[in-house]
């Protein structure tokens, strides 16, 4: 597996994440941040960088960050185009084909937020084509979709409140062992139960949180990797993918057909990224699940073959997510929901840190890690790494 | 050279072109238009392509086009980010990453351009972050900062008005004979001479056109190609690129150090394009250089490596890009002073049509073709094409 082109994730860099407002700084400055560390990290130069990609209409744009960050050349400039946080590690993907065919050599990946200085994700906007024509029955903002997806699953399959709060309960003890997490307080089932309802049947803690912050990896080939001071994380395999009945997004759901309603727009995907990874979900030690709602967990687990169709909550509420004894430890850093919301770039981090063996809830002996972007979106995507 | 890998053009579709309007069709529908005829050309259906790419910020999303086209997938959505129309050679570039790496099997890449329904480029827009601060001096659209640059080139290298005419004058020559551009009405140097200044000493006929309409080209692998209906058109080389010091565009240009003041911001990215082609510029038989004014052609002689510094004025002048006797025939079908505007992508498409033998001033013989992006773009573009 370990071609000379075959493309690695070599540097980590990340801001501190803040509720709101990032003290005085701005996206581009929380991006150049969260760059110049990765290169820090990986011990490059930021002049050696010659390619970035980042996704979802990232503010910070590559000719500012060019001057920034001093860069020689600028060869690959990339944004994943589509829905939501999808493009995460579909801004990787693109990072890896542009080092494996020589178009950059190395690509810092990333995502700044300031939500305060653009829209709020949780507010308001028409966001995309179609929202002037649900925006009249009430359909604002993304939780608003997300509860009728959740809905008709739980009526089509059983799904349990207790089941949707297990997610959120798993993902805060792992946040409490992270000092970055901005979700440190103890989460037990009945404070769940107890938060009120944002679009029944999804709770203030269903909810992914906002935050201000930025993320960004360093892609190289592993022939350059092999000359630098981390170990490199291998990428197995990076996809972007969307079905084609997935239609006009989550909100004109209702329009769908059974087999893809709440689901994460995910499965030609998964079967894409398992097939190029060489291995099966079975194989995979510890995932990172794009976690907007605790629903798309679920529909994440069931789409990329982790679950069978309707059996993710009992999975789940049985431990199956939680480290250190589940089956798949999952969102080790607290992930959307209790660590930061950084659009999916944090979730990549930590994959990374999995493998590197330096999170701070560390699956012993883990060799193999998934992750995957926005669910629901269109295109998502998802990554394979290994050792 | 025809590795099963390499990228080929196998598709091309255009719409009709329209100085104003685009009849009643929306941005979307001309995309689709192009994209399904770029399909028929290449004789596959559109549900057979499975990846998506433009450029600055084109309104037609991924999502929307996967639903339109019928696409069964969508494995790559990638939108070439930064400047102005430098993207068109860049997105090709994306596309063939993503096939010769595998991250998607069949590319359209697309631009569709309805003026009317956005913004049109020559009126004024804070079209950068530094607009805000140039707006105050009366730097409010592409041509004031062009004639900026074109006037300190004229000082410096004793370039003359007749120089630059001679661009316009012999993109109007090739423009009639093509039926599909706008502007079929002869033109001498005398009229050019006669052309109202828009920002001294850019002249209207210097400026391209505002027009609406789009151009696809459908690109995959040699492989695949072998199976298709047409003659594939090898991309030997495409990519994108932005020095170092070019700063923050070219508004902010009178800061720029000599060496690339007036330039294209394209000198790395010639040397890149070439090397990885294994070719110089001397091979070309054909070139299609983007021509938002007629400096910029000259400027992007030099920065390729065509003529030397302060020489590509007397080069036009002499007919070097005249068809069908010049040393360098150039725009053959008027280019986007007199064809039509559609930003790049239809300069991709008169390369490749230079190469099928099929453009209404064919180069006998031609057998590479090279084509670039926007210049002073960050990043712009450029490719060689070749049989």
């Amino acid at each position: 597996m370990a071609s000379a082109k075959g493309a690695c994730i070599v540097g980590l860099g990340e801001t501190a994440y803040y509720k709101r407002g990032a003290a005085d700084r701005s996206e581009l400055a929380l991006s150049y941040e969260a760059i110049a560390a990765a290169a820090a990290d990986a011990g490059v130069e930021t002049w050696e960088i010659d390619g970035l990609a980042s996704f979802s209409n990232d503010s910070s744009e590559p000719g500012l960050l060019q001057s920034a960050l001093r860069m020689r050349h600028l060869r690959l400039a990339s944004m994943v185009w589509g829905g939501g946080g999808g493009g995460s590690c579909g801004a990787v993907a693109m990072a890896a084909a542009a080092v494996e065919s020589g178009l950059a050599s190395m690509v810092a990946v990333y995502r700044g937020l300031k939500q305060g200085e653009g829209n709020r994700f949780g507010h308001y906007r028409p966001w995309s084509p179609h929202s002037h024509f649900i925006a009249p029955y009430g359909a604002l903002t993304p939780a608003h979709g997300a509860a009728m997806m959740t809905r008709r699953y739980m009526h089509a399959y059983g799904l349990t409140e207790r089941q949707l709060g297990a997610v959120a309960v798993t993902f805060r003890e792992h946040a409490r062992r992270n000092p970055k997490a901005l979700m440190q307080k103890p989460l037990t089932i009945d404070d769940y139960l107890a938060s009120r309802f944002i679009a029944d049947p999804l709770r203030l803690l269903d909810c992914c949180l906002e935050a201000d912050g930025a993320c960004a990896v360093l892609v190289t080939t592993w022939e350059r990797a092999m000359d630098l001071k981390r170990k490199p994380v291998r990428i197995l395999a990076a996809s972007q993918g969307s079905e084609t009945q997935w239609g006009t997004g989550f909100l004109g759901a209702n329009a769908m057909p059974d087999e893809i309603y709440a689901t994460a727009n995910a499965k030609s995907l998964g079967q894409d990224v398992f097939t190029k990874a060489g291995l099966s979900p079975a194989d995979i030690d510890v995932a990172q699940i794009y976690d907007p709602f605790t629903s798309f967990v679920l529909f994440s687990l069931e789409d990329y073959g982790f679950c069978g169709r309707g059996e993710s909550g009992a999975f789940v509420e049985g431990g199956g997510l939680s480290w250190p004894h589940g089956a798949l430890p999952c969102n080790t850093s607290g992930g959307h929901l209790s660590e930061a919301y950084i659009h999916g770039m944090s979730l990549v981090i930590e994959g990374a840190k999995q493998m590197r063996g330096t999170s701070t809830a560390q699956v012993e002996g883990a060799r193999t890690a998934f992750v995957c972007g926005g669910p629901a979106a269109m295109p998502t995507s998802a990554l394979v790494l290994s050792l």
